[in-house]
């Protein structure tokens, strides 16, 4: 039994999805739970793109369709990163069972292309690395034509200040809602700042996402951290765990 | 005796209803105080949905009608999440005794939706999962035509910034004079930002609630705490109890 | 004698008003000072409104007129609190010892009503809980003609920002103003942010009183406590001093 | 000899102005330097006001002319408060050593009135309490024709802001010089907010004055403090010296 | 092997750009990967110039074409602050191995100068020092015609805030697209604030770029550190390690 | 040897400029780098305008011509401090060795006021204090016609705003430029805010000069400390050093 106990019940009831990470399926119950969105989140070269590298590979490997959005680096980059883990994805989207897309910043419709695409192309992972810059995109909202708290006189109306926490909270729900279609589990990675206590760039995302492993450094101690903070229908620990980057492994729970 | 004593009296003055929660009612003389409205606040993944959930559960062994407001999350989903903690909320709504609502924050009619909801439901028990996000919502004021304070010269009326402290606590104060429907007991939960110390995202509800739950973790222990920081009326410790979350009994006060 | 020494003196030379509280009136030499202003402060759940509770109990008792103006809490709410402590406000309203004042914040003619109730009510006792919803209402500044520091070209007028230091100064400064009538002592409430180390919300006002109450708890404890900070021409003890809150006796100093 | 040695020669080049304060006069040489100003500068209830009582009171007893202007405070509450510490200001003012100036923020005509009183006046001792709601009041500058960086295209001319710093120091500035008349020594009082580490409420003010006196309160240990924290061309410690007020003798270093 | 092992196999597949500095090298597994950006940040007076210097050195010994951009120093300044490490640049500059460039801020056509100064004058190394007045230039922006989340009424378009995170990203991007040509491999300097823990004065550069080195002092223990944050591709140590700055040798690992 | 070592070498190389202070020129190699700007960073009343003095004191001693630019302090003020600690500036200024000259911020010429006189002058020693208060001015830009990043629609032209960080570099830039004239060797003082850990009162300038002096106290050990953090092509420690201020010899390092 124990804490969340009734595993195997647990475990018949809800479908896992593989994390790829050594040591990491078994401190989640599995894997990520089926049909959720999971948080990645970390300050500089912690290891978030590895994490979703990983991901993709074990879909790859099960032979699941996979999407891997990016808006920070380029294609062909991301490609050859993952090779020096050993992790070919070259073939994977020759076979078919990987399709990279560039979310460009600067092009008003990639909203409506993830969520094509998405809807399209029955992905069962999905990864966006990394939410923060399309979390800062300035939203146009309407002025609506909400009543008036006092009943006196005229009503000003003001369009929503861009880069509001209201802005990004719309933002960041809408990206959500793309990437909650039944079908696919995703993960998508946010920037923490050095020295924030936040567990994303935006500080809402946590608070909507099904799961959150944050990802840290200890410099003093040469030493890397995956936390699970959360994660939904869950059992699962709170203490950091360290973490190891090989080129042989990529990550390993040490 | 003891402090705020003469516990036999009170309670006889004072109607309680059930938290749900093993172990808390006996910290709060009997539970929630009727009538009130309670916070219910936590950084990410502190289990602040479950303490609703449990609330509910209580109103409906009870044969209490419940309405479970849902600004975040689709009402699919936290049905699905309920049953993982024994929680049959299907069932409940299909006798009537359970009414979920999904808020949508893009509709500017949510607040009259909500009063006459709460009005015409005659509900016994409140849920409403999360505050934050509506209390973020923009506030259209008139520009009043208060009087100036130097006698001399023209008035300069400017409308309230959206986003200010003044507009948020407008808009707390008028959902919570919703809630406060004489015949139900509510649960409001709001977001805390890891590491700010706040009692609420806003800053400014829990002044005006009648109870407050916090819900935290200590990572690097492993241990999930409760406190009561505020509870009208009600003899309580300030001291943070250890929790336990486990899908036998959801959460428990160990 | 000892420091501020010779008490016989000073309490006859200043009239002093009682708290109501135990033990608190001989840490003041005899009370708040007569026709003095006072600020409450606290976070949440600290007891703010319990020491106006007192304070009021006490003008009863002595056949003082007393007026409590609220801005947060319903009349019939606060009554019924009362109540819980073992104070009858109801006899006393019926009496006309005691006049309760809502504080529509949404009327622009507050600080009127205000200040023409407590000029013709002779009152001896004023209590506002709280001051910190009326000092975030903006104001409306007219743009002086003020001289212009360096001599060349066009003058640039800009109104007052709503929410700057100056507008809640100004705001401040007129309700304490009002407060400040000779026949009156009053009791103002001032919200405290969690984590915060100012004295007020709006960080003006403690400046501007002539004392100023901290209320305080520790969790960790479970302790509750009371420090007096400032109190104009009075000698005493800055030492927060462990106090108690029960239905029996309300707020003690242990 | 020692630090800043040569005490004798310097204070027959330098003349003093005594303190009125026991205990603090040898401190800073034998007063504050003449024709300085010095900031008495402090968190609320630390004695602020007191400081310039004892300057003024050391001024009437050597038949100085003297001159109190008050932003904050009614004049007969601060003939009143002085009172209670033994000094008779009542009877200075009857035979015209002391004024007593109340400074209106909503006139915008407080600096020439505040010029020409100093200037015409010829007093020998001013005091300013507080110097903060003066700094506060907006600046209405002129757009300078002032040439622009790159050489292209057109000027954009944008008033300043009217809670920026450089309003702020401007507004000092202007304060000061108006206070550094060569006929008197003053004091201005400034607010230090509880938990900030600036010396002044606008952190401007510090950098502009002769003298720092700063005031604090240790309430774990009941004790007053005072810190001479830079006084020019005067030999002093820079160590917090413990304070005591008392109705005997008001301030006392001890 | 150990972690990343197969330094074999790595170093034949990715090819290193010698960092020019004693004891560098061999912590980063040759030197900067072939084609990155890295970030060189560090609080005034950490040497970042002088990083840079020892790179544009070994390119030079090695006959490679070198371009070093400066936006905030003369050349003649850096030419003569280099000879004083023993760089004899003005030879280099002679030779045509090296380009200096200077980034005239107030122009506004220095993005497409870089771009093709990068593009046309196939360097294999580039210096950008430092690329944070660059970051802090206003964004020019278009209002994009994006669609609308509410579906009601008309759209309030406002042009994205000059200083907002989003500019600063996209300003970023921008850059570091410029310096990521294939035939380069680059080094941009960024201020850190002291006592900020961001590891650029932008907060985003560092999530962009392929690597980061922190340059650190500690005054009370008169030492000079530098720690490799960031290296893709790249096995590594976090700690710090301290570093000498002598005329002799420049910057050393000690 | 040591570290910077060849002391010989060097300084036949660098001319080095006498700081005028008892021991800080053996910390520097002999004194200020030739041509240098140095910043002399502090909070009040750590003594910034006595370094400078001394700077003054030596070249006036040497025979050379220097200026000291002043924008906070009235001219003779500073004539009479200096006298107290020895230093006769009347003499001097009556010999033509010794300029001062007065910025009246509210003048738009100061910059061309102060160009002028650097260049034509031909001074040696150039100081300016203090930096803080120039840096603030509002600097007027042109709207350039920055090409667009995203290529559709129109252009939004928005001007600087006016105490934005970039406003603040383009300022000191400025002034720095005019310092930095070949025949001249530099100090400029700025502020340094209580608490802060910026170098500067603009966390600008320390980047962008080539010496940092920080002065600081200790109050509760009653010490003075003054620190070299950065001078360029200097050997210096980091270590903050005690100093000593007194009539007799203004400032010593102990």
């Amino acid at each position: 039994m124990g804490r969340f106990g009734m595993e195997q019940q647990v475990s018949s009831k809800e479908k896992r999805v593989e994390t790829g990470i050594d040591g990491l399926d078994s401190l989640l119950q599995g894997g990520y739970p089926h049909g959720s969105v999971t948080l990645v989140a970390g300050t500089p070269g912690t290891g978030k793109t590895i994490v979703c590298f990983h991901y993709i590979k074990a879909g790859i490997t099960n032979k699941e369709k996979c999407l891997f959005l990016t808006s920070d680096e380029r294609i062909s980059n991301l490609i050859q990163q993952a090779k020096k883990f050993g992790f070919d994805f070259d073939t994977a989207v020759k076979n078919g069972l990987l399709t990279f897309m560039f979310l460009d910043l600067e092009k008003h419709t990639i909203h409506k292309q993830m969520e094509e695409e998405i809807r399209l192309g029955a992905y069962s992972r999905v990864v966006l690395d990394s939410l923060t810059p399309l979390s800062e995109l300035p939203v146009w909202v309407v002025n609506r034509g909400s009543e008036v708290i006092p009943p006196e006189s005229t009503v000003a109306t003001t369009p929503l200040p861009l880069d509001s926490v209201q802005a990004t909270r719309m933002h960041v729900r809408r990206i959500l809602r793309i990437l909650e279609q039944d079908t696919c589990t995703a993960l998508v990675t946010s920037e923490i700042s050095e020295g924030s206590r936040n567990l994303s760039r935006d500080s809402v995302s946590e608070f909507l996402v099904d799961g959150i492993l944050v990802l840290d450094v200890d410099p003093s101690m040469d030493r890397r951290k995956l936390a699970i903070r959360k994660m939904r229908g869950t059992k699962h620990t709170l203490k950091p765990r360290d973490i190891e980057i090989t080129s042989d492994h990529g990550i390993r729970i040490v």
